[in-house]
């Protein structure tokens, strides 16, 4: 699988269009064939009741490192769309930046399928939530 | 399916503990036997490129639902924990207060399963997503 | 939304197709726009340790219901693939006949995306089992 | 993690008690800590329209799998139930025997979360289908 933008682009791309994520100062800190990695830095805004990293700011880990491996190997012009998203909590996710790793269980034409696991630099290698989903993939005029 | 807490004191007690939820004013507008219709007012940090409500958004509406759900059934001293959530994205969402219905599959003695429909104001009673989740529930003393 | 096929047409073309689900008799037992009801007839063959239905025999009711609905609405010519199943075992299942309701939650140009509920005739009205699944549809020459 | 059972004793225990499975000679090809592999022996009846293995098939597979990874943990005394289980379609699956590798996402004292990914032996290494899955666990008198 080719890659045809690297982290940087991507990065740019996605702070460009996504408000909440740009102010949050989202990292793509990792973008090669087939994975990504991108880090959320840490905000007060992500803990809920027991102080844990909250459910809304995992899946949105999820979302934004898959978003960022299919933008990465799409690029730019082509609009993909999250179709759906399986997301199972496994662990108590103790405050800190939340690292997302995506990578992919399908490329197809038409449909992009991955997998992520989240984690938090409270405790790295440690995963907090697993993902799996897909992103309905634009006409491509090939 | 009796209730153990009203409307008033579910919102209260999600107010009080999670701090997003709270900065919005999340509002329970509905809460009976078997269901639950919580309101996100609308906020531009929803919004995603393409001028639509953002996937952790609508993620958002669906576990504060849900979990409004559990706690209106179970009552505050009892923590309950998102187990997985499977969502859907059914259509684009046009900006607006986003609208999340939630109601049982299954209220068992150690796991909940619901589902949930969410909607905005923008374009009243389309689904624009839908989600499925269980939320695992703590030993009760009987 | 439009019917292309009625029930005696799915099933044949189902029976036609599937050898699994012919040699157990399945049938169509409604078929009306944007609903599905298919009927499994028991078979000891389908219960698992502890005198209840089995998950893969539940999975073939919501696929099978699933499908129903797809071809009904879509015609022969068009070849559906099931892309994902979230399947959630809701009660223990006792041994009768396996009944599928399936309905749209969305009907798109490419991808339908249906929900499920599972029942058995020694219990009927509770639903055993959910499912929501999507189905990857062909390109269409309109 | 430690087992308590090898993989001869978890397949009588499967043999024994699954009618289905026992007929077509399901056996377990290896079970270590945090890892199984089971093989369902190909069978006509497996087939779907198009000459690929059925979804209710690799739904099986991975049922089967994750349930042996379970069983050799916990052992036989415990009865565990499939919760859920997220089904993904990754390609056509060509016919074979149907392998089905399960291993952790999590071993917790209420709910095992395991992943399996399916394969068929007319194309060793491609999986043709990948699922998440929870069991909930009887209480444990510790």
């Amino acid at each position: 699988m080719d890659l045809k933008l690297d982290a940087a682009a991507v990065e740019a791309l996605i702070r460009d269009g996504l408000v909440a994520a740009g102010r949050g100062g989202m990292a793509i800190e990792e973008l090669r064939s087939g994975y990504a990695r991108i880090r959320l830095p840490f905000s007060p805004l992500m803990i809920r009741p027991g102080n844990v990293i909250s459910g809304p700011t995992l899946f949105t880990a999820a979302d934004t490192a898959m978003y960022a491996l299919v933008l990465g190997h799409l690029g730019p012009e082509l609009m993909a769309v999250t179709s759906d998203m399986n997301l199972r909590f496994l662990a108590k996710a103790a405050p800190g930046d939340v690292i997302g790793e995506a990578s992919f269980l399908k490329l197809g034409r038409r449909l992009a399928v991955m997998e992520a696991k989240m984690s938090t630099s409270a405790a790295p290698g440690v995963t907090v939530a697993h993902a799996t989903g897909s992103y309905a993939l634009p006409s491509r005029a090939d």
